[in-house]
C-alpha cells in the first residue's frame, strides 16, 4: 500500500497502482495544504515511482516507465488530469492575487503622481505661451503656475495690465472664442491641481500606514519614489544601504562605470531630502550615506512589521549633522 | 530752410539747424505715417546732414560732425530724445502685437492638443495597470481607453468579472479607499477626453476659417500639425513642396544625410493622410509627392486670401490615384 498526497487530495494505492481509497480536498482545503505540500511536511509519497506523479511531464519523458505502467497511469491521469490542471490554475491565480501587496499600490500611486506632475508642467508651459499673446507682461510676475491660472481666470487681460500699470501692452485683444480656448487651458490646469492634491493625500495615508518608519526618515514622497525604483518593499529590504543611496542615479552610475573620467554619483533620488538640501555640496556625500543607512534600517522595520522607531532615527541623523549647514 | 520728418513729427530747420516750425504726430498718427516713412514716400530730408538725425547712433559715431554741431544737435536731442525713445518703443510693441496672426493661435491650439493626447495616454496606461490589481481580466476586452474608464466607473470589478463569466479572478478585492484612488484616475481620464473634444472643435473652427484650402486638402489636424512644424503660414508658403512632403521627418532626413546607408524618408507627418494610408507601401512616395504639391498650392491660396479651391484640389488628387489602392 502506498500513500500519496497532492493538491487534489490524498490517495491510497495498492501494489498494482490502483487507487483503493482517497480523500479529496476542496479548493479552500488545497489552499490550506499547499504550503505544507510545498515545504514537504505532508506524508511523502513512499516510492520513487509515485513521486513522479507529482510532475506529469516527467512521467511522460520517462518512456520505459510510462509504458510499463501505461494502463494504470492513464487511468489515474484520465480521471484526475482536468481536475489537477484546474486546481493548479486556481492556486496560481490565488498566488498572483496574494502577491499584490500594499507596496504595489504605493508604487501605482506615486507613479501616477509623477506622471500628473508631468502633465501639469506641460499644461502650464503651454498656458503661459498661449496667454502671452493676450498679455505677455503678466506671466513673469506670477511665477506659481496655480496662482497664474487662478488670476487670469478671475480678471480680463486688460484689467490685469491696468492693475500692473502697463500701458501699450505688446498683447493683442483676442476674439472671445480665442480667449475661451485659453481659459479652457487654465481650467484644465486648475483641475489637474485638484487631482494632484487628492493623489498626494492618498499616497501620504498609504505611506503612513504601511511604511511609517520609511515615511518618517525619507518623507512620504521621496520614500514612495525609492520604493518605486526598487520595485517593492521586499526588494528594498534586500538592498545594501549603498544601493539605496544611489537609487535613481543609475544613469550616472553606469556612465561612471563605462567612463572612469565621469565622477561616481554620490546620491540618487534622496537628494530631494531636506537634510541633504541643507548642507553644502562637499558634505552631501557624507550626509547621503548616513541617510541611506537610516532608510535601510527603516525599511527593514516596516517590512518585518517592527515597532515605530522613525522619529528616533531622524533624531539621530539630526544630532549627527547638527553643525553641518550651508 | 530744411524739412525733416520722423516718427515724432515734421520739423522745419533754418540754416543753423534751429527748429523754426514743427507739426507733432500723435501715437495714432505715427502709426499711420510709419509705413510711409519706412517706404520712403514722405518728404525726404533735404541735406545729408539732416538725414543723419534718423539714426542717432550714426551721428554719435561721426565725431567731427558731432562736435561741429554739438550744441545744436544736443539741443535737438535733449528736447526730443525721451519722446523719440518712447515712441519707438510704442511702435515696436505695436509691431509685436500685430505680428500675432491667427496661425499663431492655430499652432498653440494644435500643440496643446498634441500635449493633451500625451497626458491622456499616460493616464490611460496607468489606469489599466492600476486597475489590473482589482480585475486584470477586464482591461484586454475593452481596448478603447474612454470606454474602459466609463465601464469601470459604472460597475464594480466583481460585477464586471461576473458579467464576463470569469471565476477565480487573479484580481484582489481592494479596500474602498484604494478603489477610490483608481476611480479618481478614471475620472481624470474622462475629464481629459472632454477637454480634448473642446480643443478639437476650436482647432477645427480656426482651421476652417483661416486655412480653408489647407484644411480641405490635408485635414484640419494634419494641416495644423504641418503649420506647427513649419512655424507659420508665411514660412510654409515659402517652402518648396518637397520640404512640405518631409515636414516632421527631420530626424530620418538628417540620419540619411549623415549615413547614406539609411534610406531617405519619403514622407513626414502627411503620412497621417487617409490617401497615403490607403495605398500600398511602394506607392506611398508617389502619393506623398502629389499630396505635398496640392498642400503647397492650398497654403498659397490661404495666405494670399485667394478663393476656395480646396475641393477641386482634392478631386484632382482622387482622380489621379483612382486605381491605386492597397
Amino acid at each position: 500500500m502506498y500513500l500519496y498526497s497532492n493538491i487534489l487530495g490524498t490517495f491510497v494505492f495498492n501494489q498494482n497502482l490502483e487507487i483503493r481509497e482517497k480523500i479529496m480536498f476542496s479548493q479552500e482545503e488545497s489552499l490550506k495544504y499547499l504550503p505544507l505540500l510545498s515545504t514537504g511536511e505532508t506524508i511523502e509519497p513512499e516510492t520513487k515511482l509515485l513521486q513522479k506523479f507529482k510532475d506529469i511531464k516527467d512521467l511522460r519523458k520517462d518512456k520505459a516507465l510510462f509504458e510499463k505502467y501505461a494502463e494504470k497511469v492513464q487511468m489515474f491521469m484520465l480521471g484526475y488530469l482536468d481536475q489537477y490542471h484546474e486546481r493548479n490554475l486556481f492556486l496560481t491565480k490565488v498566488g498572483i492575487r496574494d502577491s499584490i501587496q500594499e507596496d504595489a499600490l504605493i508604487i501605482q500611486a506615486v507613479s501616477s503622481l509623477v506622471e500628473l506632475n508631468r502633465s501639469i508642467n506641460m499644461t502650464a508651459k503651454r498656458l503661459r505661451e498661449w496667454y502671452s499673446y493676450a498679455a505677455p507682461e503678466i506671466s513673469k510676475s506670477l511665477e506659481d503656475h496655480k496662482v497664474f491660472a487662478q488670476v487670469l481666470l478671475e480678471k480680463k487681460p486688460e484689467t490685469l495690465l491696468k492693475d500692473k500699470g502697463i500701458k501699450n501692452s505688446m498683447g493683442k485683444v483676442l476674439a472671445s472664442k480665442d480667449m475661451e480656448a485659453i481659459y479652457g487651458q487654465a481650467k484644465l490646469l486648475l483641475d489637474l491641481y485638484v487631482v494632484k492634491e487628492q493623489k498626494e493625500i492618498y499616497l501620504q495615508e498609504l505611506m503612513h500606514k504601511n511604511c511609517p518608519n520609511l515615511t518618517a526618515v525619507a518623507g512620504y514622497l521621496t520614500g514612495a519614489k525609492l520604493l518605486d525604483i526598487a520595485g517593492s518593499l521586499r526588494d528594498m529590504v534586500l538592498m545594501p544601504a549603498s544601493t539605496i543611496q544611489l537609487l535613481g542615479a543609475e544613469k550616472a552610475l553606469f556612465r561612471h562605470m563605462i567612463n572612469k573620467n565621469s565622477k561616481s554619483p554620490k546620491h540618487g533620488i534622496i537628494i530631494e531630502h531636506p537634510l541633504i538640501q541643507q548642507v553644502g555640496k562637499k558634505d552631501r556625500g557624507r550626509v547621503a550615506r548616513a541617510l541611506a543607512d537610516k532608510i535601510s534600517l527603516a525599511v527593514k522595520l516596516d517590512f518585518f512589521k517592527g515597532e515605530f522607531l522613525g522619529d528616533k532615527l531622524v533624531a539621530q541623523l539630526k544630532e549627527k549633522f547638527k553643525g553641518v549647514t550651508l
